[in-house]
């Protein structure tokens, strides 16, 4: 079944370059990703929520114009194998996942989504054959009204410059950047690291 | 001046073929991916964190094999400027920054990262030129270590069916999936969400 314009080997190919290797949950995001899209009006301007960062992501970067750099596509991460597809300014969408009441006949797919098989014991040809046959069957897409607060993004309006590290952020972080004030996914004080540095010199 | 192994040019249009348009902070980012992993010594394993959501996401996705999917890029929004290549074993890494200290020379650079200047009064043209100019001589990389808690990433043990949803959702998030308590992006009960119907049913 063709995953969009691609037939099924040419979306693994562009998986396997953009992913790193065409893993499962990214050949099955193909076939969501269209499913979603499916219900939006030829030419609506959309924009994508993954409620997983598993594989989903990059099937919406590699078969839309939504990307995280773009903001068009957000992680909203509830552990669930769904994405939804939604118009940009009203908000309604489809949301398509994965559905555990459909995989009675694809026992590779189910093995692998429900963890009951070890990666090790895998049949990679076997659940990637089944990949393909399935499509979107083993899907449910329902339409879905998106939350105001997840439309649009956040403008910066105005850059300062932060008084403990020196770098640019969004002024109405407050009085320090978010990194400055505990976020920094860093560990400080180490002697290799100049940020520790500027920070004692502050 | 390069952008790894390939011309302004070819990156630009890489850019806007993945991005939507070479967005500045998009080929900004593409000089400072390949600073930061100047710094690793070849072949390193290496994951990346993005302090913000903006273009730096795309720039990574474009020169390295890092994606949101494949989990080995990820997003702390600190709203700076800034990304990390990092030892994905040690966390040893190189973090670059855009220093305001170093757009002196660059005004069109300065106007645009600053919010000096309103988007309709930019000139394209020679903010591009600069940008192209510039490379990475208005960046400032230095060695960090990421956080332990920042390396590897959550691997799911077990499965389970949501008694709200009946959808998959990892067992060790509780006894119902993060949607079905409050953090699903969508609004309930609206009539044309199937959704809420199945949950009225349950």
């Amino acid at each position: 079944m063709m995953i969009g314009s691609y037939s099924f080997e040419e979306f693994k190919e562009k998986a396997a370059a953009f992913h790193g290797y065409p893993a499962p949950g990214l050949l099955i995001g193909g076939y969501m990703v269209v499913a979603a899209r499916a219900g939006l009006a030829e030419g609506t301007l959309f924009e994508v929520i993954v409620e997983t960062p598993k594989c989903l992501p990059d099937a919406v970067q590699l078969l839309t114009q939504c990307s995280l750099g773009n903001q068009r596509l957000k992680l909203v991460n509830l552990g669930r194998f769904a994405l939804c597809l939604f118009d940009k300014f009203t908000g309604l969408g489809f949301r398509t996942y994965l559905d555990m009441d459909k995989l009675g006949g694809w026992p590779e797919i189910r093995g692998w989504f429900l963890k009951l098989v070890e990666k090790k014991d895998q049949n990679e040809e076997r659940l990637l054959a089944e990949i393909e046959a399935a499509g979107d069957s083993i899907c449910t897409t329902l339409p879905v009204q998106v939350a105001k607060a997840f439309l649009g993004r956040s403008h910066m309006k105005s850059i300062a410059r932060c008084p403990l590290c020196g770098e640019a952020y969004p002024e109405e972080d407050g009085p320090a950047c978010l990194g400055c004030r505990g976020e920094a996914p860093y560990v400080a004080g180490i002697a290799l690291n100049g940020i520790a540095t500027r920070q004692e010199q502050a």
